[in-house]
């Protein structure tokens, strides 16, 4: 095992992967698996909204009505499956979910949401106007695009999620090499990190 | 929700996006997602394997030595996610996982798993033979691509798993479609389908 080391190493391998697979529109959409109240695992694709600032935490969007927040009230725990197809690398990235809502009592935390729902396309925050994900479809909804202008605040079923990675399995199908990365608080609070090659 | 049908519809629709995303080949991986006995979700890429001859289960095949055998030991239960990145289609498949290894009671399962490992290419029956997967790896290990001769029987290590979906929720995110198949027995024990139009 090599030495605890402060900044995530997986970190550069993960963006070494996105680079060199940002040709391909889906490299930036994972499988995101949480467990429902009843012990069932659920799994669904996800798209990578990059890292909190300055930190390895991996963001994500969805839809506050949506079943996985209800799972991971439940269960904060969840774990990416992030496999790379054209450089067949997978990063398995478990950790704690935070859920930053509009009903969050933390400005800090209500400004990072403001800024990531600012950071989205309109077509994007149309979605989270539409009728509520999972319930049967009552026919076409019409949403006004013209209620989404650039200066509108973040419509309440926008939610911001952020996980907190605290071990990362890393694999590479073409060198056949695996990794596991694991965290560990330091004594000044801070995640150090050590890393150990293991038979894939 | 329509009337039930006892053959499952979403297997025709699986079928096709297998068909038309079948020059890329990653269509044949998906992301199965488990739970540990920590109650923590597990997720990894593994490789479809087809059908069960005349079912709608599915076949993967996988090392008993590795950590998804613990967790669906102490709870089977799963979840498929599985994204086309051609037709943009993602199936979430969920059941029941069966295991079938060598310790298995039931001669017709031993012949089922004798001929998974028959179908498996000679590099894929080398993978069985190596370290444990998951632990320090201690440098290179050589097998001896010998002892597999398309005759021998499968190795301890090769177990085929079995899932019996009882929940399928498809999206179709060209045409902003989702639909979700649910699995009812009815009376002579058969496995009837509802299928219902939800909100994506």
């Amino acid at each position: 095992m090599g030495s605890p080391t402060a900044t995530a190493p997986w970190k550069q391998l993960l963006l070494d992967a996105l680079r060199s697979n940002s040709s391909l529109k889906h490299s930036s959409f994972f499988q995101l698996a949480t467990v429902g109240s009843n012990g069932r695992p659920a799994n669904r694709t996800v798209v990578f909204r990059g890292f909190q600032e300055g930190s390895d935490k991996i963001q994500i969007h969805t839809d506050s009505r949506s079943r996985k927040i209800e799972e991971l009230k439940h269960n904060p725990l969840a774990e990416i499956c992030w496999y790379f197809t054209d450089s067949w690398e997978q990063f398995r990235i478990s950790g704690i979910v935070e859920m930053i809502d509009h009903s969050n009592p933390d400005s800090l935390k209500l400004q990072q949401r403001e800024k990531a729902w600012h950071a989205c396309s309109v077509k994007s925050r149309l979605q989270y106007l539409g009728p509520t994900p999972g319930l049967p479809y009552i026919g076409e909804h019409l949403t006004d695009e013209n209620s989404l202008d650039s200066s509108t605040s973040p419509v309440d079923s926008f939610c911001l999620l952020i996980m907190d990675p605290d071990q990362v399995d890393y694999l590479n199908l073409k060198s056949n090499q695996r990794m596991t990365f694991t965290s560990t608080q330091s004594d000044s609070q801070e995640k150090c990190w050590a890393l150990e090659r293991i038979n894939p």
